[in-house]
């Protein structure tokens, strides 16, 4: 921790804001802002533990800190909206460094700037254990245009927005050899995904932009496991077909068993599965790929009940909703 | 941890919700809600972590619950605000049962409830040592009402809501005895003070409605820190009179040396202190009183630089920002 909590509080409190919507920054008992009534807001909050989501031999400071953050982005994207404000909750063991803390901050800082997010508050405190980070983003998105899972009907098109399963064969390679070994740049890619994920704030605006029927959620858990969210919420079942999922070129490293497991079921990929009216896909698709993004189709939507299925050739496999276990096997 | 989560998210998911605003509450990536626009909106976020904050010994789920929430409740007081909604981040440990963390939940819901206040998101996640809880509150105040700790000027009365020193005064009980001992009434009271704290609500409303030049802050590190925390937020001298601070009858059952160190650095009371015009303080006492509810002056502002001093007959004693250590003497 930290000798002097107040020094410290100054040293890190952003000289200027991106917002001008912002009344009282950091300083008082809370933030206040204000917002022009054409917005809805949107609020969410994610937590990272170590020993948990990470660990010191997987991630460095700023890597923590870009990531905490990014999640909670990615939640921010899911709804179609723009990440606006964010504040972070942290709990400091003693065997972390006043200057290792200051890298976490870093790191969320730097990506912070990417989108003109300005951190307004927060709270340090000890911790007898691990590291734990909880980070709260308010975003906000024109009102009525919010994307939610339980939009999906039978006949849209399933897309994802880019490969998955990268994150989780990165955390493969940090669990097997550490982040101070050498790494090919195909492996160092991988690591990048798990490390510094990519919220995709700029493919939910474009879909939220739509105001068309979609449905919209982030990959934490997985592909299966998020695809089996849109099922549920929509009370429809999701056809996936394998020749249609995009697959990463860096995964070719390891054996298809492997990397058909990570795409699947590997999680922390932050890429965004949805599904649209088929006669808004080509738009869609159109729209993306103007911005030099990417989007997939990578199945349909049929009628329930929810479930989702895997289609190999002829056959048919079961997609459970499989939860994702960072540390075990 | 829960085995089903999503059973568990499921069952614990409030049926109705008190705000009309809300437009998606638990059960998509993020919350979303809509404000009228006269409003500026306020957000706020505390951490409390097993044997930092708590410990098994000194409170029960449901205190655990209540305290989480009410710490930031207080926050939200601190800015003249009405508390609106929140979500809740929880690390749990496997010395954790499913049952004490619905305890802590309950403990949560019973508070809010009396806010009127919704639950609209939050994140559970496993912990491999202690319970950590981190709140977000979000509130609201009427447009460009809300109350800082800037704006003490000399003159100013100071003011405090009701007696200091009994949350440490409980604390030291719950420490010494543990939370299963026979307490008589008095010790009991003394206990709730640490264990079920009241944030200020609605003397922050009735400050924040005055719409006059005022300063406000909530003792969370004790008296004498949080008052200087006013003085260096305003630049000002606060000068505090001994013989007017309130002092709780059951506090005397303590020596006198032990009970004027609580008193000004306990901690954890979450009473309000301020600062107001001394021609607006008949005004502000009346309406107080009004309601049922205690207010004090306690001392007068002066001239900076920023300091605390304490006015004890003729002796004048210098009080330190010195923080407030739960578990250290």
């Amino acid at each position: 921790m930290p000798e002097n909590e107040f020094e410290w509080i100054n040293k890190h409190t952003p000289k200027t804001y991106h917002h001008d919507g912002l009344v009282e920054g950091i300083g008082d008992d809370a933030a206040v802002y204000a917002y022009e009534s054409n917005y809805d807001d949107i609020l969410c909050v994610d937590m990272m533990i170590e020993e948990v989501h990470f660990k010191k031999q997987t991630m460095s400071p700023k890597d923590i800190g870009h990531k905490a953050l990014a999640v909670n982005i990615s939640d921010i994207a899911a709804m179609g909206g723009i990440p606006v404000y964010f504040m972070v909750s942290i709990a400091l063991p003693k065997h972390w460094s006043d200057e290792e803390l200051s890298e976490i901050y870093e790191g969320m800082n730097t990506l912070a700037d990417l989108y003109d997010m300005d951190m307004i508050g927060g709270d340090t405190v000890s911790s007898p254990h691990e590291l734990m980070i909880s980070v709260t983003v308010h975003g906000r998105v024109e009102k009525g245009c919010h994307v939610v899972r339980r939009n999906a009907a039978p006949g849209d098109i399933v897309f994802l927005t880019n490969p998955t399963g990268r994150s989780a064969a990165g955390l493969h390679l940090l669990l097997d050899r550490g982040r101070w070994a050498d790494y090919t740049k195909q492996e160092q890619k991988l690591l990048s995904y798990h490390q510094k994920p990519v919220p995709r704030v700029e493919e939910g605006r474009i879909i939220s932009g739509f105001q068309l029927p979609a449905s919209l959620n982030d990959i934490s858990d997985g592909l299966a496991s998020e695809a089996n969210e849109l099922a549920e919420a929509s009370n429809i079942s999701i056809e996936l077909v394998k020749s249609q999922i995009p697959l990463a070129e860096e995964l070719t490293l390891f054996s298809e068993d492997q990397y058909w497991d990570w795409i699947f079921y590997g999680g922390e990929d932050f890429e965004l599965i949805g599904t649209i009216r088929e006669t808004d896909w080509p738009v869609l698709q159109k729209k993306i790929q103007e911005k030099g993004l990417n989007i997939y189709q990578i199945g349909r939507v049929k009628e329930g009940p929810a479930s989702v299925t895997l289609m190999d050739g002829e056959q048919e496999i079961k997609l459970e909703k499989q939860g994702y276990n960072h540390f075990k096997s």
